[in-house]
């Protein structure tokens, strides 16, 4: 069966997610529709952004994505359909051209994209509040059932991006980023990659300050950790994150997202 | 494959909504079982009615739809099938006949029902408390097997309908309404539809009035109010709604389900 | 399609569980994956326990079930699979060793059960801090699609079992208990069955005592009580349970988690 997997801000809620699978079953419908997330922060591109590249790669070579942040539906922005080209096969992206691919699209080899111009692949007339529903999920599902891409439209070259804070070098060697996501169990997740600190030659020994908080030395694993104690650690998404054993990191020391953290030898 | 959907105010955390789905895939193994919410106000049945005809009629003819909002569950109140025919053809409802699907059994053509008494299609003995996994879960699989309208029980012809209030004219050419719902992004919709905009003649001017705000005219989209600016709109249902761009227009104007609005030349 | 449901402590607003199903789809393509909960309290093995029976026996015969609350990920804690031997045939368990089965083994004829020490069915390298995407996703998928519980690694005859706190009798002839867990409704259900009522001869006439209610004898349903009313019922896992008809009774009665209650003639 094709796979379309949603990640929107649609909420859980409302009728708007089980619209969207009502069409696209009713354009292909064999389907394995894989629910991603819904409760993306209402019109946050950069979270969205940030989710996709820990998602998209662990699906099959031909797996299509839907994702809905869409806070200028109905003005001129573009719809895109975006073929990723990875080592082991393409994944398709299918959304609003407003930078929410900009993460997993630098993650890819090549890709190809086409604006969405070709009402016959959509529900007609389409909402103007609700591209989901009549633009977004129709063209997935015939794009899962075996439409060509270049059939939606023509050719899109310049995907918008969004601009990321990168971590920037310190005076005495160290590294200076932020906290990018926290996560569930209120793990506060940097933009500071295992590569970074391997280039900077600071994976081995160093020491974390965020907030009032100094941490030493990166741990494996939370169970290293006593209970109740803060760590840093290298997530499985290969980024540095604070948290605590069997606790809350971002309630217990007070960190938000966008808050700065400073690595030093 | 057949396709099941869900509609209950089971939340999330509990083990009721994966025990129904295991007796729906133990009476029918392959299924495309679709989640609608579980998120419901629980037993709050008004808002499951006007939930239902943003869904079903985007499902393909042919799918089932099972709704568990269920106060009355273990007293006489019956248990139902229902028969919805659109025009392109029928939809299936299972649930209790406690009014849940008024809405859109408005929407259909003409429907059939029948009462839910033969036992043979239940698992037994039914519980008392959750007729959703040991009734409705079941008739739902046996339906979307292949089971005859007419074998679960003997015809329901006067299925329970809730009343929901109308739109009224007001003394100047108007129209008074209230808002029925709103949705996760604090967008607030009304009863007031777009065909009695139209038929009232108020469609191309009008001004809103919502607690202390006055919104002049109808916008096509969010985007073409200024970021922060409240508007009216026709959302994708085809009713008015007051919403603000890029903001959470309950919270921001304290706007509560049930709050009058009247809409003036 | 092969069964695969996932109960988990990720929340749903994260990559975690979006990462595991296309890890599941990647090994193993036409699944029926279901949900069963990814709101389990953060790294709460008892809440997990307690869900299982209420999930596990309601699927076919031959149906994986994946549990992932995990917080000695990357310890030296095993990780396993189980099958479990029910009248009307196996079941399939993958996740750790930390006693989340517990109280579904309790109910199974018998089992047999595996470490996890083959990586050739992992993903590799596998992180330290996800393993539930890592190795009890793909090696879920492994099994689902035919390999034979030997493949996974040795035999693990000693499951960590959790101690729960059982029912116990007072000196004038009834039950002391407490409340394991609360619903979504705020129904508070306890550890006391209905076979430990009938053992102890008090089905019929008994007097719940919890907190400063006391409610007198067992309802079948809800609605057998007034509306805003306090009762105590047998609710559909077989466990009795005090409720509000129409409301939240832990929220009106001021019930937790853990708190006892008394059950007299």
């Amino acid at each position: 069966m094709p796979i379309i997997t949603l990640t929107t801000d649609f909420g859980l809620h409302d009728a708007y997610v089980g619209a969207m699978k009502g069409v696209l079953l009713s354009v292909c419908p064999d389907l394995q529709i894989v629910d991603i997330t819904h409760l993306l922060p209402p019109q946050d591109l950069q979270t969205a952004a940030l989710l996709l590249p820990d998602v998209v790669p662990y699906y099959p070579a031909g797996s299509v994505h839907v994702v809905v942040v869409d806070p200028g539906v109905g003005s001129d922005r573009r719809g895109m359909v975006m073929r990723l080209d990875f080592a082991d096969g393409p994944r398709w992206l299918v959304g609003p051209d407003n930078g929410v691919f900009t993460v997993v699209l630098d993650r890819a080899q090549s890709f190809d994209a086409v604006a969405l111009t070709e009402p016959r692949f959509w529900r007609n007339p389409p909402s103007s509040t609700f591209h989901g529903r009549d633009i977004f999920a129709p063209v997935a599902a015939h794009l899962a059932c075996g439409v060509e891409l270049g059939a939606f439209g023509p050719s899109l070259a310049d995907p918008l991006r969004l601009a990321f804070a990168m971590p920037q070098p310190t005076p005495t060697g160290g590294l200076t980023g932020n906290i990018l996501t926290i996560d569930h169990f209120g793990n506060c997740v940097s933009n500071i990659s295992v590569a970074d600190l391997t280039a900077y030659g600071l994976l081995e020994t160093l020491t974390v300050k965020i907030g009032t908080q100094q941490l030493q030395g990166v741990l494996r694993t939370y169970s290293e950790a006593a209970s109740g104690a803060a760590l840093a650690l290298i997530g499985s998404s290969g980024y540095l994150e604070v948290a605590i054993r069997d606790g809350n990191a971002a309630q217990v020391l007070g960190i938000s997202r966008g808050m700065p953290l400073t690595i030093e030898r």
